[in-house]
Parts: C-alpha cells; structure tokens; sequence
C-alpha cells in the first residue's frame, strides 16, 4: 500500500516530471520521505523559495517540459511568487507541488494558515487543491498536462499534509496536454497578401517563435519581403550568434522602441502582443505601435507559431532560401577600464559553442548583447516579467536542464541580491554556472528613471534611495561563503583572465566585474 | 502645487508614521523624490522586501505604531508577504504603500502588471487602490487610522504612478483610529466566579497582555486564585527578565503543551485563542484544551485586555497585591563545548537592561529562553505566524524604533538564509544589533518533524533535503560581504569573549555560534 505522496511522486516521473526544486516544511514531510521511494525523481534543494521557483522557470526554458517544485504553505509558496511571475510571462511550463495542513486542522487558524490558493491564483494557468489520497495521483497527472498546454503554464496542486499520508492506491497514467492550436490557413493567406504588399512593415517575434527553426522561416519571409525583423524586448528564451538568422530586440526604453517601429504600415505580430512601454511615464504614450499601422496576428499565445512562419514562408514562396545569418566575429582582447563593452568582448571571445547566457544585467549589461552578436551560437534567456532577482535562480535550472552545456549569469548587483541564496544550490550541485555580477553599486536603472518619469529629482535623500555603495557589497565574500570560488576583476584584463579560468573550471564560480 | 506622492508623505508625516522600509522600482520614484520635499519622514532602504516588511514588523512592535513600506508593484510586495504574514498573526500596525502602474497604463498588461490587491488581501485588514492625487492623502489618513485600529493590523495603500505624480491639493489631517473595545463588568464577573470557584483553572494571556502591565495583572490574578499563569507558544512581544512576573510558555510541541494543559477544567483567553497544535500529525489532535475543560474569554483580540486585567484585578481584591517576579541571577560563566546552554548563560550574564531579543532560533535555540531568565528585564519578540526569514528584518526595525537599546538576534541558520540581505540595512544605518546565528547546519526541526509525522523516513534522499552541510555555509564571510563585522565561536569561552566585544561596540555585528 502507498500513501498519497508516493503515488503523486509516481505519477509525475510517469508524466516526465523527474526533477524537483525543493523547499519543505514540516507539511511537505510525507512527500519529502518518500522521495526514498522514487529515486527516478531528482529532489535539487534550494534555501529560499524564490530560488527554488526561479530554477523552476530555468528548468522549463530549457528542457522544454516541466520541473515540480515543492514548496511550504502560502508564505512558502509567496516567496516564491515574484519568480512564478516572471515565469508566467515567459510561459514556462511548472508543476508547484504547495502542502498545506491536514484538510481538518485548518479551520483551526494555526499560525501558518493562509489562503494558499488565493496566492497561487495570480500567477498559475491551474489550481487544484487535492481533496483525498486516492486522488491525488490523478491530479497530479491532471496538473503535468495542464502545466504542457501549449507552450507551457504554471499549474499548481496544493498537498494537504493528510492527503499525503493517507492511503492510497497507485500513480496515475499520463494525460495527454492540449496541444498548439494551428493556425488556420485564411490567416497565413491573409498576412502573406499584406507582406507582399509593398507597405512597410514589421514581423514582431517572440515565444516560441525566437528559437532557431522559428528564427529561419521568420528570416525567410522577412528577407523575401523586406520586412524588418524584430524580437520583443525581453524573450524567454532567445537563439543567437554565429550561424543563427540576426533579429534586432525592440528597445526597453519607449523613446527607442518608438524609434524601431516608426513609419510602419503593418505589424505583424507572432506569439507576443502589441508593444507596449514597460512602465508608464507623464505625458509619454503607453500603446508604442504607431499610428495608421494596422497590427495583425499570425500566431497568438497558444498557436502554433513555428508552424504558422513556416506555411507563411511557403505561401511567399521562401521555404527554400537560405536567410542571411550571423556570421562569427573574434573581437580583440579588451584592454583598459573594465565597462559593458570590456564585458561583452571577452565573453565573445571566450562563450563557448551551446553556452546559455542568462541576462540580468539591467543597465549596467544593456550594451552586452551587441558586443557578443557573433559569438558561437547559443541561447540567451531575458528577465520576461520584471521582477528582479531571477538570474542566480534561473541559470541554478538551466544548468540542471542542460548538463554539459556552460551557463554564464549576467547579474546586476541590485538583482543579484534578491536571491544569492540560489549560489549555495549551484555549489551543492556542482553545477557549470559562471556568475558575472555587473557592480555599479547602485540601482542605476533607477537612476536613470528617476528623471524619465519627470520627477523633481537630484535631491540628496531621493538619491540615497538608489545607492548601494554604502556599504560596500562583496560579491567575492558572499559567494564564498555559500562554497561558490570567486573573483573580483577592476581592469579588463583582469577580467578576461578570470573569465578564462571561470570558464575551463567545472563547477560554479562568480567573477564581480567592478564598473 | 504639490503632487500626490508629496501630499501622501505629508500626510503620513502628520498622522505619526515618520519612518518608511523602502525598496522601490520606477513606478514609486516620484514618491522618492518627494523624500526631499519631507526630510520629517526617514527613509530606510532594504535590499529586498522581504527585509522591508520584517523590518516594518519589528518597528511596529517595539514603537507600538506604524511604519510604512514602500513596495514595487506586486512582486515587490510578493517578496514582502511572508513577513507580512508574521506581522498579521503580531497583529502589528503597518502601512503597506504599493506603487503601481498608472491607472491608464493596466490595460495593457505590461510586463509588470499583476492583481496587486489580490496579493495584499490575505495578509490585510484594509486594502485600497487610490484612483485620484487628490484623493490620495485623504486615502493615506485613514490607512494610518485602520493600521491603528487596537492593536494594530496591516493596510495597504496602492498608489498608482499617476496618482503619485498628479497634481493635489495638501496633505489630509489625521484621522481618529478605532480604540480598543472595552470588556463588559459582566464579563468580568463572570470570570472572577469562574477563578473564585476553586476548579483547576488557567489564565492563558497573548497579545497585548504579556507586557510588564499586563502580566503584573495578570499575576496577581493567578496568585490569588491559585490559577495556572501560561502565555501563548509564540508571543509577538513578551516582557521578561528579573523583576518581571514570570509566565510559563505553551510548548510548541504539542505533547508537551498536552500536559501543561491536563487535567484543567477552565481556561481563560486573555487576548489570544485558543491553543490548537502548529501542524497536525497523524492520529494526534489539533485541538489541545482537554475534553471537559470549559473555554472562557476575557479579552478577545481587538479588546482593552490590559483594562479586564486590571478590573478582574480588583473584583478578586487582588489589586493591591505584589505579585511573585522573576528573580535577577547571575550563571558562572560558560566552559567547553557551545550548545543552546552556553550561548543561554553567556546571554544572561552580559545582556543589558533593556535589551531587545529576536527570537527565531528555531530548534536550536529552543532552550535559550530557559538560560536567560534571570537576565535584567528586556522585551521577547517571537516568530508569531511561522513564516521563516522573520529574525534579522525585524531585528533591523526593532533597532530603528529603539535607538539606545540593544538588539540581540537569536537566527537559526536555515531561517537566516531566507532575508539575510537585512544585514546589509544594519550596516548602512550603524544600528545597534548584535545577530547570533546558531549554526547547526540543518533544518533540524524537520529532521524531529519528519519523525513526529510518522513519514517512513531515514532514506538518505529524504535527509538530504533537511542537510545544510553541504557546502557549509560560512555565516562571517556572508555578513561581512555585506559591511557587518562577523567572528565565529566553537566553544563556550569563544563565544562569551566574542558576546562581550560585540556588545560593547556600536554598531551590528554577527557572531556565528557553530554548534
């Protein structure tokens, strides 16, 4: 006979969920023992929920399929929320496994009751609390298929401690997820009539579209018809360097985004949305697509994109030409003042084929992706919701996911210290994860918004609310003392040798690049 | 003319609220800028909101009126909602002021956008979005009134970036919070025939009844009647040390608290509930008060309970009595290995007067209370709603509200992971706390969890999710690299020479205690 966590455990690694980013709490015992039970389930601890969900999010990002998390009632499960956010925007699929107390002991109010399910409602696609032992296998087939829909969602099953360790039968079968929708073939045809009109326009490419198959159909119809070729601002997961079709990023700064999209007559949008501003600010337009420019949607959210760009491609009669692609670049070494540029040459330099960079430099690293165009190819995951202190957590997952490929973090120090915690996960899992922390010793994004958003800025204690020099942060101490080697770098040079070494080493290290 | 943001601060200003546990993004940067409009209000810059909040929670606490925060949108309050959370169950006054997106601006589910009130609710007793400048400090009075309605509870503000920046008339005048409610002579009558009746009785006091006045009442009711004198599990604020009347503590472990409460056959609430176990357990009960024992409430949470102490008091004759208090006294100091004894017994001896203890020790410092009773009076702040992460934030607040006292933080080291970016606010703001972080690198009360659920444990997987061993966390190197001057102990002489030196500087500073 099993109990409930044994057969949820069971059940997931049958739907292909076999790892889990783990934070538990007196509630999650059950589950926590029988992991002893199910050793094809990989249980990867973190010490803070926020890095356990923003793993999650990595993980998803790039295996493609879902990680669990195991996380501790709802202010376990709310310290995690920020990276669930974040995920939700990248369309990431994850299965949250959250205890809770026995079904009976909440109508007491014990100091840890809250409203778990309201805490997981803003951010997940499912919500099931699991109401008896012998179903919860079938819910937790039910919520690996809903975490799958197409691309991927947040489903998360609240595990009530006597659901867990009561008895129940045995796992559950997998359940098949909806798949994408197809994109019916009067919208390619209608969308191939407007490109081949003449008109200026834009293909706007995000999602799932901005891997490399999406990138090679969207290149073919962009170089057939003259369309400029545009990525949203901040892709989940995005292909580029040497041999992968080049796609310019909207800008985060409205004024430059406005720029991009100026004198369009058409956009033509494929899984993302319309451009908007990041924040709102007085006087300035929040909507960015233009006026008298038609918006038109080839692929939704949901839709099969990849094969709506290729039916596109071959109704423009491009599905054979071969579009132009990044080509390799070797920059010199960088010498000198260690800056963005310092930082993206070297990385250029050095990124190895397959590497996977992980982008939370904010605006110390805003000029780091021009700088490493021609790298070898690789994947490169952006900050999708906003919510800062994603990086550490989400390079932590891409590294479970993709044994033997390098993960590189770039990390603003503001950002960085929202989750360091996750650091001590990548030491415990000896995982290849080379941390660049971008110290400007400020939140200097803020800096600059501060007078974007037109306030009666300059003043001394304003200023002071931006400052992170007093006192000093050191990255080098704070990885050491989580067992991650690390390094300080002033100088480009100094810079480029750590970086060298970082990377010829297995396991985690972090370099603090002082700017 | 000023703004919305000018008028809000003003108004908090007014109202008494003069501190603000910030952590902004844009969309609050004109309520930044105001900062230099007010230099009344402090602003207290945390490097993640999780240390905000807490931090708001131990002012609260210890000051005994709000502070304000200032949070970033809903992840920015999602990563303040555990120690939210903690502050609902210390029914502590706090005024949450949210920024958001401008009003017009949600339309267009920016990055960003998520249901603000949504994540406020669960942990607030008012929750209002401000739809105009001109309404907003009027808005931001009665938040200040509803945070201080008796005793306290949490209310959000969400201030839309127009609002904020929206021109407005003036600040609003304070507005009256609701008083605490006075208990009926009735019920206190009825109390009193309940203790004169001679049955095995018990006074069971929480809240705002375990202050000095409180207990000195309370004590003198007990002494009288013979009634036993408990306190709740985890009191939000206990006073404590010699000359205080001494409480015996509700076990947390359910077992033990069963047999503090056997064989009574009347309980009386004075300002908390009624005891109910912390998580439930297979076949053991939830609820603790013995079968044939009657439940009686004095003071219910909201209630003048201090004024029904004081009146039980008196209709027992027992008003002009001098109850029993703790005697001072003075341990040898401690020899040999370090364990919650020693670190109790060195306390004891060096603790000043006064002092503030932060309590969140967990397993570890489970006997710490036992050693330190004898200390000179000093203030017990607890972990109320078990959310982890709460010691070191409110330890920083506690520090703001009581410039000239001396905070000592009892951590766990699993619990100091989850918000140790507080430190860094310690150093910035040279505040006087000293952090112990008992370092037995575990989640050891899991590890006595996981057998007290009965879960089929012992697997090695199953215990490695509980072990911190691996790296080992290197606690002087993490306060350090954040400016917080750190040593470490292994024996008891260590520690004790370590406690007097950081007691006897200014400023925080962290002793790792290895146990």
């Amino acid at each position: 006979m099993m109990n409930g966590a044994q057969t949820l455990i069971r059940t997931l690694v049958a739907s292909g969920v076999d790892v889990c980013f783990s934070n538990p709490g007196t509630s999650e015992m059950h589950f926590v023992a029988a992991l002893d039970q199910v050793p094809e389930m990989r249980a990867v601890l973190g010490l803070f929920e926020g890095a356990v969900t923003g793993a999650a999010d990595g993980y998803g990002r790039m295996a493609g399929r879902p990680a669990a998390t195991l996380l501790h009632l709802g202010p376990g499960l709310a310290n995690g929320l920020a990276n669930l956010h974040n995920a939700m925007r990248a369309r990431t699929p994850i299965v949250n496994v959250i205890g809770d107390h026995a079904t009976y002991h909440k109508q007491y109010d014990a100091p840890l009751e809250s409203d778990v399910e309201g805490y997981a409602r803003p951010v997940s696609g499912w919500v099931v609390t699991s109401q008896a032992p012998e179903r919860v296998a079938g819910d937790g087939a039910r919520a690996v298929a809903a975490a799958r829909a197409h691309p991927g969602q947040i489903a998360s099953l609240i595990l009530p401690a006597d659901v867990s360790w009561g008895a129940a039968e045995g796992p559950a079968p997998p359940v098949e997820p909806q798949p994408a929708r197809q994109v019916p073939e009067t919208t390619v045809e209608a969308i191939a009539e407007v490109l081949r009109g003449g008109e200026p326009c834009a293909l706007l490419m995000g999602g799932t579209a901005v891997l490399r198959e999406g990138l090679m159909h969207g290149a073919r119809v962009a170089t057939k018809t003259g369309a400029k070729f545009l990525c949203e601002t901040f892709p989940a997961r995005l292909s580029r360097g040497a041999g992968v079709p080049v796609i310019e990023r909207l800008a985060y700064l409205a004024e430059m985004a406005a720029g991009q999209l100026a004198g369009l007559k058409h956009l033509v949008l494929v899984d993302t949305k319309a451009p908007v501003s990041f924040f709102a600010y007085p006087d300035k337009p929040s909507y960015l697509v233009p006026e008298g420019c038609s918006v038109h949607t080839l692929a939704a959210p949901g839709d099969d994109a990849v094969g709506a760009l290729s039916n596109l491609s071959e109704a423009l009669g491009a599905a054979g030409d071969s579009p132009p692609v990044q080509a390799g670049s070797q920059p010199d070494a960088p010498t000198g003042p260690l800056d963005a540029k310092a930082v993206g040459e070297a990385l250029c330099r050095m990124m190895p084929e397959g590497a996977i960079v992980v982008d939370e430099g904010n605006s110390a690293g805003v000029f780091v992706p021009i700088f490493t165009m021609g790298a070898p190819a690789h994947d490169w995951l952006c900050l999708t919701g906003g919510a800062i202190g994603q990086g550490i957590p989400v390079a932590t997952g891409a590294a479970v996911a993709c044994p033997g490929r390098r993960v590189i973090n770039l990390e603003a120090d503001g950002s960085a210290m929202y989750t360091l915690q996750g650091l001590w996960t990548q030491a415990r899992e000896n995982l290849d994860v080379t941390t660049i922390v971008l110290s400007n010793r400020a939140y200097a994004v803020l800096d600059m918004e501060l007078s974007r958003v037109g306030a009666e800025a300059g003043g001394e204690r304003a200023r002071a609310m931006l400052d992170l020099s007093r006192p000093e942060l050191d990255f080098a101490l704070l990885a050491r003392g989580m067992g991650v080697p690390a390094t300080r770098a002033t100088t480009a040079e100094a810079f480029s040798q750590q970086l060298q070494a970082a990377l010829a080493q297995s396991g985690p290290n972090l370099i603090e690049a002082v700017l």
